[in-house]
């Protein structure tokens, strides 16, 4: 069964985590875990400061959506009470968005509204100029295993 | 920073969940969680009696990986910590494995050990061949957010 509007709402405005695939340039998938907050009706992950696999050049998500804006976010929380079980699924299109572009001052107030932890770690990675990935064009998929967990989430 | 080999081995074996990314025919990438076993070298991912989103018809994941092998895992875990954050990503070649093909039963051994709920779940699909999904030549990669992580994982 599916999740309700209000659960994908709510899930899309407060949920901490998502899994990312951006398409490398063979075409497979490459995964990695974002944070993200909701702006104007896209989703925005930053390209932060949190230490990075690439010690120099570009973030692969980055050259990865220059190349093909295609992505894929999925929520989720593993249970070990299967019944307790659902996801969210987004399908969209990638935009790398600098900082005198539209939304991305709204985008970045909600990332830090969001996540305290930038008090800490910067927003942006050194070096390189402030970007946000916004990713818009949303398709929406949802799957609950259970009416509890549907009612649950809302 | 990278997750030490003993840390790989352990959560390899023993992390219940992991996010799989699949080709589409339009190379899109499709994102779900899934349960996941190694034997023998690969990662078997059960094609299973949870409720699924499509009523009738093959899985999108296994039509997905007949038409192109190519698949990602990636496990991780959240935290509100940075500090505590890791990922371990698995590139590979996915195969469908039916029930008296090599290292199936073996395959489906480990996988209801290390989960006790398939004492009341399915762990196939009703009105389907028994079908697993076996990832192979996989290639490894893993980032820690710090050396505490690292040490605590291994």
């Amino acid at each position: 069964m599916e999740l309700t509007r209000d659960a994908i709402e709510h899930l899309l405005d407060g949920w901490p985590v998502a899994r990312l695939a951006t398409l490398r340039p063979d075409g497979s998938a490459a995964l990695v875990p974002v944070v993200f907050a909701r702006s104007a009706g896209r989703l925005w992950l930053p390209v932060d400061g949190k230490p990075k696999r690439a010690g120099a050049g570009e973030l692969a998500r980055v050259a990865h959506v220059r190349r093909d804006p295609r992505v894929a976010l999925l929520l989720d929380q593993y249970d070990a009470d299967w019944s307790a079980l659902w996801w969210l699924r987004l399908d969209g299109k990638a935009e790398l968005v600098g900082e005198r572009e539209a939304g991305f001052d709204t985008a970045l107030g909600a990332l830090v509204k969001k996540y305290p932890q930038y008090e800490h770690t910067p927003l942006f990675q050194r070096g390189t100029p402030p970007t946000l990935i916004a990713v818009g064009q949303l398709r929406v998929t949802s799957w609950a295993a259970s009416a509890d967990v549907v009612d649950f989430l809302g």
